[in-house]
This record gives C-alpha cells, sequence and structure tokens, in this order.
C-alpha cells in the first residue's frame, strides 16, 4: 500500500492511495457493502457514480456465507464483482453492538449470532485471517470502542484492552493493517492511544470510537486532536462518518477516509441528499414537482426522474424508489468528495459547503 | 398505427409495429411496469435487454397517482423515463380480481379501491379516457373475463356485456384501441366474438381471458382457434400470457404480442429462467456454483455474478438479489422473442425450444 499526498491546503491534504486492486484518490468516501453488496447498487453504478473504495464488514460476512466460502468463491472481489480496493473492518464495532449477547475477555470477544444463535469466538488473530481470506485491501483490527459518555474506568480498561489486541493483530503481518486509535473524547488517552499504536508502524490510523452520540462539536474537536497527533505521511480513515458536514470538517482535520451507511440507508427511507440540503421525497409537496432531486447534480437519477416519480415510487412500494434514491445519495457522496478533492487543489476548501 | 408482416413461417408472423413512440419488432413481449415502474428494473436496463415496449396498468395509475397527475407529468411517458412505446391494459382484469369488492351493471363496473375504500367507477368511456391521459401507444377496452372453468349463462351475459362495452368504447375514437375477444373455452362463443369485433374494424385483436386456470392444451387450442377466424393483417395480442412455452405456442399460433408480469415476479422470488430449465437459487446446491444463472447468457447478470453470490444475496435478504435475477429474467424473455423473430424469418421455427 503506497500514499502520497499531493496538495494540502491548511491540514487538508489530496492524495492517493495504491492497492493491490488499483488506486483511489483521497480524501475518499467508501460506501458500504455490509453483506457483500451495496444495497440495492451494482458494482458499475458505484463506479459511475465515482466511488473508487468499498467497505464491507467481517462480522456479516464471516457469519453468512463464511470466509472460505468467500474464498472459494477467489475472494471478495470477485465474489461481490467488484475489482477496485475494498476494505474490511474487524467487526468489532458489530459485536460491541451486541450488548446482552456477548462477552469480552482478554482473549477476545465471544458472541452469539444474530441469525442462529451460535456461538462465535472473535480474537485479534481471528478478525485478520478472516480479513485475510475475503482477501481485502485494508484491513482493521480488532478493538473495543466503548458507549459515550465514557466512565473513564470503562474507557482505561478498554484501551488497554484495545492495545492488547493491537499487539497481536500486529504480529500476524496481515498485509495492509490499520492501526485503530481509540480513546473516546478523553485527550489524554487519544494522545496514549496514538503514541502506542504509532509506536508499531502501521501503514495507517484508524479513528475509532467516533459517532458514538457525542455531540458534532466534540467529535470535531477531538478528530482535529488526534490526527494532529500523527504525521503526515501516512492516511488517516475516520471511522463510520458520517452526514457531508462531518466528512467535511474531518477533511479539515486531516482526515483522507471515511465510510457511512447514511447515503443508502437515507435513500432506502426516502431521504435524499442535494445541494439544496436534506429533501423527503414523501413529503406531498414533491407531489408535482417536475424538477429532478438535486438541479445541480448530473447523475443518472436526476437526469431521468422527477421528484413528482421518485415520490410515486415511494407511495406505492416500488422498490426502484429505494434504489434511484439510494443512487442519488452515493452519487452526491462521489461528487463531494471530487469537489473536496479539487478545492484542497485549488485553495478553496475553506469556502466549500457540502 | 401501422402493421408490418415481414416473414411467416406455418402461421406464425415476424414482423413491426409502428407508434407515435418508435417501432417495435414482432412477436413481443412487454414487461409489466402495473405502477408506472418495472419492478427494480430502470429503462435503459430494459433497453439494453431488447425490450421495445411495456405495458403499463390503467388501475393502478388511475388510483395512484391519479391519471391527471401523469398528464400532468408530460404522460406516462415521461413520467417513468420510457421513451418507447407503451400499451395499457383496460383495469378490467384488476377489477374483476375484486370479487366481492365490485358491482358490475351495464353501466360499467363499481369497486372498492383496494387502497383507501373509496368508490370508483369504471365505465367504457372512461377508461379509454383514462389511456389518453396517460398518453398510451396502444390502449385496450373495458371487459368482463370470466373464471374457468366457465358456467355457459354466465360465459354468454358476460360475452353480451363485453360487446355492448365495446360498441361504447369504439365510439368514443380513442386512439389505437384494440378491440379485446373473450368467450373463455367455448369455440361458437371466441367465433361469435372475434366476428363482432372484427365487424367494427379495431387496429388490432386482443384475446382476452386465457390463463384464467384452464389446461394449457386447451389454452393452446383455443387460442390457435381464435387466431385462425382473424385477418392477417392486423396484430395479435394474448393478454397476460405467459411462460416461455406458453408464449412458442402463441407465436405458433400466430400471436403478435404477449405480456406477463412472470420475468420480473419469478426473478423476485428467486427463480430465473435459463436455457437448461428454470432455476431456484435458494437452493443450496448452488451455495458454492461459480457459474453464472445460465452459460448461454450474455446478459449483464450472467456477465458479473456467479449463482454463488446471487444465493448469498438472497440469503442475506440484499435487495440486489431480487433486483439481479429480474433483470436476468426479462434479459432471458427479450432473448426468446429475438429467437423466435428470426427462427420465424429463416425457417426454422419448428425447431425452436425455449
Amino acid at each position: 500500500m503506497k500514499f502520497a499526498v499531493a496538495a494540502t491546503h491548511g491540514r487538508a491534504r489530496a492524495g492517493s492511495i495504491e492497492t493491490a486492486h488499483g488506486t483511489f484518490e483521497t480524501p475518499a468516501f467508501m460506501p458500504c457493502g455490509t453483506k457483500g453488496a451495496v444495497k440495492g447498487l451494482e458494482p458499475r453504478e458505484l463506479r459511475a457514480a465515482g466511488i473508487e473504495i468499498l467497505l464491507s464488514n467481517t462480522y456479516h460476512l464471516a457469519l453468512r456465507p463464511g470466509e472460505d466460502r468467500v474464498a472459494e468463491s477467489g475472494g471478495l472481489h470477485r465474489f461481490m464483482a467488484w475489482d477496485g480496493p475494498i476494505l474490511t473492518d474487524s467487526g468489532g464495532f458489530q459485536v460491541f453492538s451486541l450488548a446482552g449477547l456477548r462477552k469480552i475477555t482478554d482473549e477476545g470477544v465471544t458472541f452469539q449470532s444474530h441469525i442462529d444463535g451460535a456461538t462465535v469466538q472473535f480474537t485479534p488473530e481471528r478478525v485478520v485471517e478472516i480479513q485475510e481470506k475475503l482477501g481485502s485491501d485494508i484491513l482493521m483490527p480488532l478493538d473495543e470502542p466503548i458507549p459515550w459518555p465514557p466512565d473513564p474506568k470503562v474507557a482505561r480498561a478498554a484501551l488497554d484492552r484495545t492495545h492488547a489486541w493491537w499487539r497481536r493483530s500486529h504480529a500476524t503481518k496481515g498485509g495492509a493493517l490499520f492501526g485503530i486509535i481509540q480513546g473516546s473524547i478523553l485527550p489524554e488517552l487519544r494522545k496514549e492511544s496514538a503514541e502506542a499504536i504509532a509506536a508499531t508502524d502501521p501503514p495507517g490510523f484508524a479513528l475509532g470510537g467516533f459517532s458514538m452520540g457525542e455531540p458534532n462539536p466534540q467529535m470535531y474537536e477531538m478528530v482535529a486532536y488526534t490526527t494532529s497527533l500523527l504525521t503526515e505521511t501516512k492516511p488517516r480513515y475516520l471511522m463510520g462518518v458520517g452526514t457531508p458536514e462531518d466528512i467535511l470538517a474531518g477533511v479539515r482535520a486531516g482526515v483522507d477516509m471515511f465510510d457511512c451507511i447514511l447515503p443508502t440507508r437515507m435513500g432506502r427511507t426516502g431521504i435524499a441528499y442535494t445541494s439544496q440540503g436534506i429533501l423527503r421525497i414523501r413529503n406531498a409537496k414533491h407531489a408535482r414537482d417536475l424538477s429532478p432531486l438535486d438541479p445541480a447534480c448530473d447523475g443518472p437519477c436526476c437526469r431521468s426522474y422527477t421528484r413528482a416519480y421518485l415520490r410515486h415510487c415511494f407511495n406505492v412500494d416500488e422498490m426502484l424508489g429505494p434504489k434511484l434514491l439510494s443512487l442519488h445519495n452515493v452519487t452526491y457522496y462521489g461528487r463531494l468528495m471530487r469537489r473536496i478533492r479539487a478545492a484542497i487543489r485549488d485553495g478553496s476548501l475553506d469556502s466549500l459547503k457540502p
């Protein structure tokens, strides 16, 4: 994996990351192909939307169809017919969301599958092994995010465990394995974590434990503080973030990579991102509106369909509605990242609005 | 509307029909865009699958969003972003499916909307008016299909009403309005109906009341009998039919147009049409199968995705599964019709298998 910065503006960087499955430009947004599919969208549609890298989920794929099944298919790229770079998460976040169904020990996490109740164990070594079988281009180690607001004792223990797990993950020598920095919104823990992870010289840094419910200003401040502790020569990935505003704030703080379910989840529920703000397509005021979702958008949804038609599709439960709004939102995010990269290069980032 | 026969083989004909929205080749298959969308598929995908004409449903569109709303959008073609020919049914079949919720009189049909229970009346004049507002290229008159097996008295009364309604429909002078021949599987009624409709010189003939549960041999025999009563110079449309085998039998009996929900409905439920027969993608035997749905298919689904992946999508409820199998099936039907037209032209229709 090679990271190159081509331009900077303030703390923001525009560059590229080279992987075994091609190069993607940064700052980059990764749509979530949680179970091996970005909901409702085909790879060719994602490409056309300007998407260059996808995220997929270790937890979901390990349960169904299983990493061995994916490996037999020639790896995740061939399985889902996406030939570009793929980043996989470690499953940590999903496991920690299974409150009451999982038990954390120093060895790892034991949990009941949400599908059939079977007992499954994730250890630092195992999640790297799963991701290697999937054939991921960028891997994430098992970590322990904690809920917001943080209990300092819980945060301390979780960070110690995250670091202990990181040493084991790192020792596996698995592919391009990013280190994850935790520490909630506690500056001293973030600093300790950044130093501990940096000391092992990983190819990139992930900022975990954000977007857990903390107010945006706190998140933005802590992200900016954390990136300030990191070398300029390695990519930074803000996990699970976020809205267009969050992404712009992250870029200004020097973040290079983002992922979020928002564009597809919002699209499926009838909410579109536009240059004029959020648009709720089910709203009655769109029933006779013959304009596209976003007059500033040149994507396939806005080129072909009116708000009146899209509202009708949602109104009569035609699956084309959720699909087209998902496609629109991913196109919006793809264009946002393109605009951000251009603004970093031409020095206009300060005035950029999502 | 202009119909031209370019080649024949036995009673089968290959030709074309010219409409205000372009020409389509016959025999033609029309996917169902019931509520103004072919479920899960975009117009550009239908085009690429070789589809040249769509069917849409008067009943559904009249209820939601309403024909006036569609007219305000510039008509159904612009509303759903399909610039090719559209045939609309009369709503008769849907209304007659609402057993217990509708009342038939000589004036028309009064029914309770399945959406909000509102009382709605369809008369012969009104359904033509609705279809004209939709901007349909080929219109269908209100008729009265009856269940199979037919009660001769019910069949007689329904046919008389269908003919009386047809005279009123015909008097509206609405666009390219096909006449519908009814008569269940009773040859004397079919003959009477064919003669009554032909006497009014409509631009085309629809064969209604088939695929109501009657055994295939009875349907094929009665379709062949009915087409034998009709002029060679006008198109024949077998409404709501059917499977690939049904279509081939219809073509051999001289039918030019077909519509059916099967390719999309089967696709959504995980059933694929292939050159090797029906394939149920949820079947466990496909879990490790890296071949495409159909080795003989060059469509976008078979070019990109394995059976293992498609099964996974159904298994984990990814909407991409139903979408891709729908696309595959429509592609299969599109190719079937292309093969049928070619076989009529080169004299090989007798040996063609679906």
